[in-house]
């Protein structure tokens, strides 16, 4: 019939058509992929300087201990990116197949690991913080496949809701250093004060400011582009909310407010609003914010001394007060601000996460413990040479 | 017919085939778009960067209030944002719809505030900044209204050329800060020397350097990519004559150079190609940045202490210098050298932004003084405890 | 005939169709590529974090020197870019065509320069680095249009493999700053102990890390947007394997570590991996890593005391063990990595390098010396005023 051969025409026309097309477009799906991929590398880089210069440098406030602080930077991060890829590309616990989620990965499980540090500072020789990123990592890429993963079916994978890591890199890293400085500190090390002088400070205020630019980054480094902006926005209100709710809330507590408060709890927004910093609207975020500033100045200004009193233990960053409680919060705050969650999921990945970061941190204290314990915090002096 | 049955095929087929092509094809222009808005996103983060590292260790110079100083930034940066993002999202002044846009404008504010304060460094209570920082938003957004936006249709939207904010962002904030400083300084703020010292200065080059080296994504932010190439090339090309002009100048000017010229007037540069950042070649760029470094590198060396002297009024930062002229230089440099330029538009902008930021920023001072006013500057001890 | 006509229809109906999608396929690619350049500037921005805030802070590690370092790393940068610039628009000794690509070509330059800088790093005047700038760029050009862009014939135009510039940029620079150094630094200075203290340490730290942070862009600068993640990897892979190198060759040879070694050593992976950044797999990125590390080391720890016992010339910043050897290293490693390597030519452009670094050197410091030459280092209060 004549219209069964117009039907056949207009087919060949498609095909035809359509030939040219398709590859093309399928081309430039690629290049528009790659790019994408690129951006994902521009904020793995942002979080890199974070890594090294922030983390870095805002543990340089102790003045007889700031050139081993990074030094032990350079190593942790040197230990544990490469673990982390070989883990990953290894496929055990699960894991990311592009290069560029794998680094992005690597970076939070460096991050976690310099928190946990955090702790323990000035309390470990360099060889032990090489031995602490080499147990940390497995330890922390178990808690993430557990909660992230739906690892072992505890949590259907994509429940748990932590864009940017409030409970499985600050309160993890937080509370495993914890479980660390339960047996690595003694009641003598408690005891001798912790010197900063004009130098110090300042270079911890440097690196508590890159810790903030970057914080962005941070939290919308596995984002679709599409959801970048208002990522960023909600991050930049919470920083804002908690830096300034650190310097009236450290003024109030203390009369004068304190350097170390300002360097390190107005960063706290950035832990708090890691959660849900994709989920809430602007308003939510900076309020997160400030409650979170308030909290970390609260926890360093009251509960700090109280607790190392009671404890006879040292957390020489101070690293429950600015990433333990204020992980937490943002963890319980996606509870009551993310519409559709599931409450039993996040529940379970928060005490998951507590429970596996205190047992495995106190485990793998013991074990340092093994390659040397002192009763004094060590200085620059000791192994560092000229 | 047949021909109209065939062309009803056509028809057909034409449909047929731009159904398959148009839903894909307009899905890769809003993933293209979302690119694009990251790539803002991360000039963004470079603003950031320049903001608090920049501006913030700039400031460290003065010695005795470096920790004062940063915290100071802080806590302007964190009142600016939160307020402007309020202003655009209530579409109070005018102001833009996207998100990143937001972002950069607040940042845009933020900047110039912070060139204000550089002004009145060290006179203030924290307090004081916080208040300054509520202050000086909405002048800010006022003046960015009446002359960007076309706001009481005094200047047509689009008729002033200031991308990169030479007029509005560096000369408002300059001259707002001496509008401020009229009140706020004392002659005996003015006779007592302002320290600093080696470890101060090297902060100070720290946040030169920060300033420096993003300063293309401040003048290149909200420029379409195709454009920021050619934009980057001419920010660079204007901060690397100001720093060859400055070195000579101050060389010529002060037998030996001061590391106050270099920090500073190396930057006039940036400061001074923002009006014309996108609209010149790179031979009209490189010229600006010498002119500008050569007229900030004076500015410092011989009015600064001639203009002291005579109003006994104190710029801590010498904000006039780095700021007020060369971004002065820069509006003005517009009208000779961008094409079909509006130059009464161009020279209504400029006035315009002088009288308001003078005006506003003595009125200002006035209500900050309802706050205390002392006539010594303040040292980090007063405020910062431990 | 009717098949006649109905081939017509279809051609018709292909034109119209095709006539709507390229006019919109070949805007969308334009959007495309230039988001490709975007990203691109974005490299730019972090290889000039590693020029100024990089290079410059690492050299503060001489602590009478600190600020002249500083202000000599600024003014280097302003003098090679434009430079640079001038010789790519005037076409001379070839040179890219997209404004982007010399952006990144200049900066490689700058940062050669910076690297033989570090050599003479306190024996020259202000006014010499300037003179140093403007004679070495030539050279630097010469070099880069005989190995990479075919000049005289010698080397087919992309068969000689350095992505990162280990021969180009890092080992150009160094041998041309001991070229150099055989005219400009004498016996006494040789003696004279170049003395640090834990603030210029901290800083050079700094320096170091920024470097590290920023690496993956300086070697993936110029890479397409799909090799990008991998090349990141790689580099990423090569500088924790240096960073523990450095750390263990350090306390093997020196009983306590050296911060010096820690702050250049652990960038020796960054710069042996440039060759084959984009080239081989992590295993083999991470072995370059490790060797360049304990290679620099050794280098600092063993070579370096021996060598200038040897000859009474002293680099300042060691950069033969920093950016010669390991540059060398990593491009004699392409000879052994790179599959269908061309070794003839890989070869030849090794030894050109060496050849025209050393003989250009020489000159080129025999020149610097008429402007002066003096037997003592010079200090930060000899050129830098109040």
């Amino acid at each position: 019939m004549r219209v069964s051969r117009f039907m056949w025409m207009l087919g060949i026309a498609f095909v035809v058509v359509m030939s040219f097309c398709t590859p093309a477009y399928a081309a430039m799906e690629d290049d528009i992929s790659a790019l994408a991929d690129v951006q994902k590398y521009n904020r793995a880089i942002h979080i890199m300087a974070m890594l090294l210069v922030g983390f870095g440098f805002l543990m340089v406030f102790v003045k007889k201990y700031g050139r081993s602080a990074v030094t032990a930077t350079y190593l942790l991060v040197s230990v544990a990116l490469p673990l982390y890829f070989l883990k990953a590309s290894l496929h055990i616990l699960g894991g990311a197949e592009a290069a560029i989620d794998r680094v992005i990965l690597a970076e939070f499980a460096a991050a976690s690991l310099l928190i946990c540090a955090g702790a323990a500072l000035g309390r470990l020789k360099m060889i032990q913080y090489i031995l602490l990123g080499l147990l940390f990592v497995p330890c922390y890429a178990f808690n993430e496949w557990l909660v992230l993963d739906g690892g072992l079916g505890l949590i259907t994978k994509g429940n748990f809701v932590d864009t940017g890591g409030s409970i499985v890199i600050h309160a993890f890293g937080a509370l495993f250093g914890l479980g660390v400085i339960m047996t690595m500190t003694t009641k003598k090390e408690f005891e001798t004060e912790i010197e900063s002088d004009e130098t110090s400070d300042r270079f911890s205020l440097l690196g508590s400011m890159v810790l903030w630019v970057f914080w962005p980054s941070f939290c919308g480094a596995l984002v679709a582009p599409a959801d970048v902006p208002a990522t960023a926005v909600n991050v930049i209100l919470a920083l804002c909310g908690s830096t300034l709710a650190t310097y009236f809330a450290s003024v109030t507590l203390r009369k004068k407010f304190s350097i170390a408060d300002i360097a390190n709890a107005a960063l706290a927004g950035g832990v708090a609003i890691g959660s849900t910093c994709d989920k809430v609207g602007p308003v939510a975020a900076f309020t997160i914010g400030i409650l979170a500033g308030a909290l970390s100045t609260f926890s360093f200004a009251v509960i700090q001394p109280k607790l190392e009193g009671l404890l006879k233990k040292a957390d020489t960053c101070g690293v429950l007060h600015l990433h333990g409680l204020p992980g937490l919060l943002g963890g319980v705050a996606a509870l009551f601000l993310v519409e559709d969650i599931s409450k039993v999921s996040q529940a379970k990945g928060i005490i998951v996460t507590i429970l596996i970061a205190i047992a495995t941190g106190f485990v793998v204290g013991k074990m340092l413990a093994a390659a040397g314990r002192r009763s004094e915090p060590y200085t620059d002096a000791e192994e560092i040479g000229d």
